[in-house]
């Protein structure tokens, strides 16, 4: 499907029919999701599809047991956690080698990124970092963020999103609908998976057929003038 | 183009050629921006799209003068913020009623959105929102966020980026690249935006003509193995 065409026909789905997805569908769709441009490239991204029926039935009550979720024929839970810059760091080094690199992108991923996802026992580097960061800024321009656990955790949710957009559309390109959700409890959904500070679910994807007529919005679209919202200055 | 297509020529560019790009393609870009879903539609981003040569060099400066950000055609700052809800509720609440909406979505605007989206002087009320939703999940399932001002400003950074990645994939439909920067001097963006908490710059989006040949990244597209990252349970 044309690209344009792909973002016209995207919409968030609150009902779906029985239909099933072929699951090679829902792998393409993964596939584009990865390939979202993200943070340092460090990929600190994790999709967990849930299948098996009991967790499902888990999680839909996780999710408030909203249409877009019971009624979803596939899920999956986009979850973001900074710590996982340490399972991509091997690779990237190794690739940064392979295609020599420039030295600069090297010691980026040796050093910088070692030092940049560190936040220290309860946040203690992390508020080093930021004091530290403000300070310096004082006289020239530095970025300052990301330095506590919770802005490393902002900036894997950041990316997660740019995945879960690119998956969204995927799934509208191959005939499929879904809804973002973030009307869950965290907490719930984080036990079922197994995670552990500082990941975090960030979304539930709910995908499926769209029913017919528009059966499965409230109405059309709606969007405020693009004049509020685009400033040329 | 065709929307996979697409997805596999986006690259993050890190180096642009001198090129200009017509303001259409930008134009079209920013419309399938705004079309991208967003946290209960209440589109808290704004685009800035810094185009005086006094700002545009001052935004360089704050991007750490980076060659994505110095040797782009056109910068758009992509800009989160929650209170922009009161931008949109009226003609969400419009909305709903010229299409008939179920009693609950036109609840959900009128009465549902101002105190999820309310925080109180110093977080107060936020704090208070966040114990109870904390005790009411002991119970049952209930989203434990958004409750703090920082909660908002990361739901409203959350979809600012699921616009950005529209953003970028419709440069791309249209021949150009992009380069998402987040290591900028967010202070100086602000102050040269005017911008006030809780608003919050989350990306700088660099954009034009890729270099030939691939000078304009340092290698290919390097990702970990897939089956580290989905997860079916």
């Amino acid at each position: 499907m044309d690209f344009f065409e792909t973002v016209e026909k995207r919409r968030s789905i609150r009902k779906f029919t029985e239909k099933s997805i072929p699951p090679e569908v829902v792998h393409r769709a993964l596939d584009a999701a990865i390939l979202a441009p993200n943070s340092s490239n460090v990929q600190t991204w994790d999709f967990y599809w849930v299948k098996s029926p009991e967790k499902k039935s888990k999680l839909i009550e996780a999710c408030l047991s909203q249409a877009a979720a019971r009624t979803a024929a596939e899920l999956i839970v986009v979850v973001a956690d900074p710590s996982l810059w340490r399972r991509s760091q091997a690779g990237l080094i190794a690739y940064t080698e392979q295609v020599n690199a420039p030295k600069l992108v090297k010691d980026y991923y040796k050093k910088l990124i070692p030092i940049t996802y560190s936040y220290g026992w309860f946040n203690s580097l992390g508020l080093i970092k930021k004091i530290l960061y403000n300070c310096v800024g004082l006289f020239r321009p530095t970025p300052r963020s990301p330095a506590t656990m919770r802005d490393l955790q902002e900036v894997a949710s950041k990316s997660a999103a740019l995945a879960a957009q690119n998956f969204v559309l995927a799934m509208t390109a191959q005939g499929f609908q879904t809804c973002m959700m973030e009307g869950f409890d965290a907490c719930r959904v984080s036990r079922l998976l197994g995670l552990k500070s500082p990941a975090r679910p960030v979304m539930v994807i709910g995908m499926g057929q769209e029913l017919p007529d528009g059966k499965g919005t409230w109405g059309g679209r709606y969007r405020i003038d693009k004049n509020l919202v685009v400033h040329e200055i």
